[in-house]
């Protein structure tokens, strides 16, 4: 791909969409839309709210470029006077969004767009790409790091990546999740992850023997090696030459940080035997490293069967999330300003109940219990509510009324941050560690009970009466 | 992502071995790698090779920049020697591969590498990742253009894909393996792949009805347009609006190419009443597309229950592959050259049968029966082999040696072409179109009893006798 500028990433049909809005003279008339979710890759409680920087890169540098007004031209369905448009094209609306690193729930907007309706359509399919993509890793690598109890986990899967992007922008994600680094090189130089690595089978492949091979791999590197040990046969010949190596290169120097990595076999069995080796010959600081099809299913079996896993390098399940590789994010129309810049709001209606959407430019509130700390509920309010903690307030499952909780002692915050205000960046990104010290900060606060694997407890996503009533006046409006 | 050359998209361990290749003095030392897979997705039973027009492209421009280098040198781990090294690092070596859009079985080398050690360790990541990639969505648009039978099959899922190339490059991917078009504009733009698209639900909620916003887009595009019909209620207020418009603005111009699509609901029922109306209409020439969560399982399912549909949009279940989203090509040493230039044959052994690696600088001969005009199976041989199809030749399964075939009145030919001559690219890309085309053309060639969903043929990768031998001299060598 030889384009920095990603305008042209974008869905076909915006454009003849923009056009018409052009034509009927639309493409002023403000206009609001939802990022939200329905459902939680894996079945899980949560997700990981990630790829906003990527967003905000694309909005400042959108534009078309001469090559672009040609192949619209090309195309033979453009109005020439919507191509002029398109050449002094920059995005001039407001977006609000979580920050990255925030644990986000269905159907709650994790991203609100207000722009001029051409605007707001063509930056529809970038905008769910990005937070699509790397909300699914980060939710993905934050699962695998959960049950990794503590153990480091180390992102491998570049090569088996679903193109350039989900290599580089898939180990970001991983990071925000909580891995400790990454293997991807380009990752560490553009977006700061730690990369690091030692060997591949050919390393040891490359010397007449493994000995060999470790002892000059010792020799370079003798600050912390890491051998790979399963070239020829683990038990037999990788972890005795690893031992040899250690002995006679390492500990003379006075050196006793070091690690072999497990990249075959039953992991739970050869991790003991050779905890037990490394041990018996006194390198008890010794490491060890796995790394074969793993993902948090099998590193929390490997967990409760003991182990002896120091690190986890984790590929092609974490880069692709694997086991659920869709992260199903939409954007929706909520809301067109009228000619006198009234809101007006708007809803999608289904046959299917989970499909239709909640309404309107709205707020979000989390609520934080006082005296655990913990999140107890998020609202959707309409944008210009207030909600004071202060007070008591009641809220309510919109889709079972009579459930009422009210909440005293508590803190109210408000989600969406402000990103770009007329098409001005106003938000300071924060560095990567940051982020990733933020979402682990974010997941202390949520119940155990979310964080379960297997049938979370729905975390409350609730309206406020005022949304309700909107909702429900507009689904009469389209009654089936 | 910033940079377009992509030479830090690379695992790091790549540059820790390099930098000891170099210091041991092996990097001039030429080594032989094979990319191959050993499973196919959704236990299918063959691949459509793709992915190497990006690889050719990332070799070309293979280098490191200053800043490359500045980071490297500010890890504290690399000598300053190769560093330099680096600073004029380029690909010298050889690449054989097997055009692309070739069906492919598991354990025979798609491309092989023959360059200086440090050169074949580099450039494993983006070369791996590159197949893997778009191997993986060709192969999966492929099963889903088959399931259609001759319907076409759009693809949709940029939103939805793992990353902008993952958006990009596998939307290629899927013209490859046969769709007829895409959503993504940019894979129109730069490679050629037409793209396509008419509106979405915010189209017709920008309207103050859906029929003026029907009315509004047809009278914008009176040339084949496609209404979206399922905003408010499909057969109750989309499909009659849908007829209402096509005959007050099309059918006064004398047009009768005209579409809808249905984006939600059950397909089977809502297509065939659908045609029904439009029938019922005199709109016989009205084109019904569908696009809700489809793969080639709904559209096989679909097509058995009758359902009308002429077009299938699909989405994020081809874009992700997400029923099997990892291809697992491995890039691995199959032989060294020594210091008198002989060819030392290499081999990886595992207690896992199935990841014992066949050893060898190779070539791979596909045979094709001169009556059906068929591929009967493939052979590995040493690179120096050579078959004559005019006489009868007798192949045997590695695994079962006692199952042999006698080949008579067949045609032989060699998969690898050569793509790289000491640096130089050799190969003439061809056009994505000539590509598509190949593609339909090789899976004509293969037996139905492959081309089975379920449970399909296994296909013959043989080995010939000489590189069987070879084989087995080497496992005795690393006898467990």
């Amino acid at each position: 791909m030889k384009k920095e500028n990603l305008a042209m990433l974008c869905d076909f049909y915006e454009f003849t969409m923009s056009n018409g809005y052009f034509k009927y003279d639309f493409y002023k008339r403000k206009v609001y839309f939802d990022v939200f979710y329905r459902k939680v890759p894996d079945n899980g409680g949560f997700a990981i709210a990630a790829g906003l920087e990527q967003v905000i890169v694309y909005i400042k540098e959108l534009h078309f470029d001469d090559d672009d007004i040609a192949y619209f031209r090309s195309k033979g369905i453009f109005d020439e006077e919507f191509l002029d448009y398109l050449k002094d094209f920059r995005f001039t609306g407001d977006i609000w969004a979580v920050p990255e690193g925030t644990p986000v729930f269905p159907n709650e907007p994790i991203l609100t767009v207000r722009a001029p309706a051409i605007e707001a359509q063509i930056i529809e399919t970038y905008v769910l790409l990005s937070l699509n993509h790397q909300t699914l890793i980060a939710t993905k690598a934050n699962r695998i790091v959960r049950a990794a109890q503590g153990r480091a986990v180390l992102e491998f899967g570049s090569r088996r990546a679903q193109g350039e992007s989900g290599a580089v922008l898939g180990a970001r994600a991983a990071y925000i999740g909580g891995c400790a680094g990454t293997a991807c090189t380009l990752t560490d130089e553009l977006y700061g992850v730690p990369a690091g690595g030692t060997m591949a089978h050919s390393w040891v492949q490359m010397f007449d023997s493994e000995y060999e091979a470790f002892r000059a791999y010792c020799e370079l590197y003798p600050d912390n090696p890491t051998l790979l040990v399963d070239t020829y046969n683990t038990l037999r010949s990788g972890i005795p030459n690893a031992i040899k190596v250690f002995k006679e290169v390492l500990l003379p120097q006075g050196r006793t940080k070091c690690a072999i990595r497990l990249d075959s076999g039953d992991i739970s069995y050869l991790s003991k035997k050779a905890r037990k080796m490394l041990d018996d010959a006194g390198l008890t600081e010794c490491k060890i490293t796995a790394s074969n099809a793993l993902d948090e299913k099998l590193i929390r079996d490997l967990m409760m069967q003991g182990a002896q896993v120091d690190t986890f390098g984790v590929g092609e399940r974490l880069i692709t999330s694997s086991s659920s590789p869709v992260f199903g994010g939409v954007y929706k129309l909520v809301a067109v300003e009228n000619a006198e810049g009234d809101i007006e709001p708007k809803i999608k209606v289904s046959e299917n109940a989970a499909k239709i959407t909640n309404p309107h430019f709205k707020k979000v509130y989390r609520y934080y219990d006082n005296e655990s700390g913990k999140a107890l509920a998020d609202e959707l309010c309409v944008y210009d509510e207030v909600v004071d903690d202060t007070k008591p307030h009641t809220i309510f499952d919109p889709n079972a009324t009579w459930k009422t909780k009210t909440l005293t002692d508590f803190t109210a915050k408000e989600l969406l941050v402000p990103i770009f205000k007329d098409g001005e960046c106003v938000y300071e990104s924060p560095s990567i560690q940051e982020i990733a010290d933020y979402c682990r900060g974010q997941i202390d606060l949520l119940w155990d009970e979310v964080k379960r694997f297997e049938n979370p407890h729905d975390y409350y996503v609730d309206l406020s009466q005022q949304l309700y009533q909107i909702k429900n006046i507009l689904l009469n409006v389209h009654k089936m």
